[in-house]
């Protein structure tokens, strides 16, 4: 734990976010599905997708950028698929909603897509995928973001990270959940290095000119560097095909920033749900499972490696520590959401730092 | 065009193919199918998995080990999916099979998924996907392969470099394809280094320690790195899991290589189309497609950039091109290639070289 956190029990972190959320006029049964995927993320070690965003949400409802009771609309529907309007609400609210409706149609039909069109920023993608492992269902997730990557040759940002999350079920002690940004690294780590007057290692971030560069401030002004080169950039332009225009969402340079005060964002997302029972037996596939995950774990490891990790592994073991230990969480965060509780007249229980 | 290449029309080419094929007793109709998926590859300068695989093609049905008929079998549907057991037949006629029956499922239930088991190599996975445009549909397709990168943090090779290929229709000039491996490169770049005496770039490949290399012939011994570290080992993760485990194939160790002619190699993949007019009208949405279309390609450019693609431009242009010209062969190919039909009896019209 770095010094400059303090532990908070899980449930009081979600309780705080709840009372703040109700305050500015979320109902509190979409104000607790808000907090609990804000708090997940805090506890999986992705702390930039937690309640460190929660003020930011809170500033656009108030602003009226972002509807405080999310209604969502079913825009069209056919057989596996529908597409649902959340109306400018929470991206929590309708992503918890369409996972729920994609595993509903994968009952039926073996599959089921459901995109979202007009919502906001929906915290970490691993929480609706992982919705579908205890249903024996593989869930699948990408969304568009507000663009801090250049397409490939190009030198302005004009595409989001565009995560894309997959979670298997393994039957398992730990299911396989991916969840990655098409961007070899966040933008936090190149702010982080700036800050403590560090370079960054070479691939990371294009400057202005779209040129790599080891320099923080320099690459803050640039681009985040795509995976693969031109691999992250097709990653990244396919999430925005699908999420952003196939939704009928903004998309590119027209997706507004969360912390953008000046205009509305229109977020778009795809979930799916892929039901292992319509291609195999459940105790045939986890037995194979075990076998692919045995030969993953036990792989000779490279020098200073102590365990192999399966894609979400790290998280879900800090999920487990996080969950008796309570979830760390910045100080400098703590004393936003108190400010931002008083202001409100939410009555929270957070720690006094 | 490199010097040791001759230029062949596109149909001599197929037709090359096809007879070679029919005298290890492919049937007609799957031998055209497996032709055109092949030379569609050297059309698109994928060279790697065009008309240079044929004779491995050839060898493994003449040793017993792919069969020349493909009886595909439907093993169980539901709704908008379907399993299929290719029977160890060609990769090619199970992979045209699954994707029209995707595009069939999606037009009655907005999207179809399809998964094959026991299979074998089904050349470029683009070919697949991109079945899916005209008919105003994205296509989906994921393939296992033989094994030839790392878990992350391991040193032997576990996982294939496993593709992943979408494309989008965009209703303009040119659609999205995108086809990528997991890895940084293929192997064969590393070994055209070696061949040349060449250092290859650092990033490229891991020695046998697991430490990454510049020296081809310690990658040789090694293992392909991943994109994006971690995340292109959790994408080749995610694939085997669907592709090999879901479907009933072969999965990583145990999946063995086109070349291996000591064993059967049972290769899965999945195909998905998700039909457009299930969540939009076209015309709205290529007119959105447009317009990101738009921006992409009008960034501004890095120093030396000529023009921003997007991503399967490049081999599209590429099949314009050698549609016209005839498609670049190496000549070495060329070679094997009548020599394979001189053995078998094929009546081929190959130049000589």
């Amino acid at each position: 734990m770095a010094e400059n956190t303090v532990l908070i029990p899980a449930e009081t972190l979600r309780d705080a976010c709840q009372y703040i959320l109700e305050k500015v006029g979320v109902p509190p049964d979409q104000a607790r599905i808000v907090a609990e995927v804000t708090v997940e993320a805090d506890m999986r070690g992705v702390g930039s997708h937690g309640v460190l965003r929660l003020p930011a949400y809170v500033h656009r409802v108030r602003a009226g950028l972002m509807a405080a009771d999310t209604q969502l609309q079913v825009v069209r529907e056919r057989g596996a698929t529908v597409l649902l309007d959340a109306q400018g609400g929470f991206g929590q609210v309708a992503g918890v909603h369409a996972m729920s409706l994609a595993i509903e149609r994968a009952r039926q039909h073996g599959v089921g897509f459901v995109a979202v069109r007009n919502a906001n920023h929906f915290g970490i993608a691993a929480y609706y995928t992982m919705m579908a492992l205890p249903h024996r269902m593989v869930g699948i997730a990408a969304t568009n973001a507000a663009p801090s990557m250049a397409a490939w040759g190009g030198t302005t940002a004009v595409l989001g990270t565009n995560p894309i999350s997959v979670a298997i079920p393994t039957g398992q002690d730990v299911d396989i959940v991916l969840d990655m940004a098409s961007s070899v690294v966040a933008r936090g780590k190149i702010r982080a290095a700036a800050a403590k007057g560090e370079r960054i290692p070479l691939g990371w971030a294009l400057d202005a000119e779209g040129r790599p560069t080891e320099d923080p401030q320099a690459a803050l002004k640039g681009t985040l560097a795509p995976i693969g080169g031109p691999k992250g950039y097709g990653l990244a332009l396919v999430v925005d095909a699908l999420a952003g225009v196939l939704t009928g969402s903004d998309y590119s340079i027209y997706l507004a920033s969360l912390h953008d005060l000046s205009r509305r964002a229109s977020v778009g997302f795809v979930m799916q749900a892929v039901d292992i029972t319509a291609f195999s037996d459940w105790a045939e596939y986890t037995e194979d499972m075990r076998s692919l995950i045995d030969v993953i774990r036990n792989s000779p490891r490279a020098p200073g490696v102590e365990r192999i990790y399966l894609p979400g592994e790290i998280e879900w073991l800090k999920e487990r520590e996080y969950r008796q230990s309570g979830v760390p969480v910045a100080v400098k965060v703590v004393k936003e959401l108190q400010e931002l509780a008083a202001e409100l007249g939410a009555q929270v229980e957070l720690p006094s730092v």
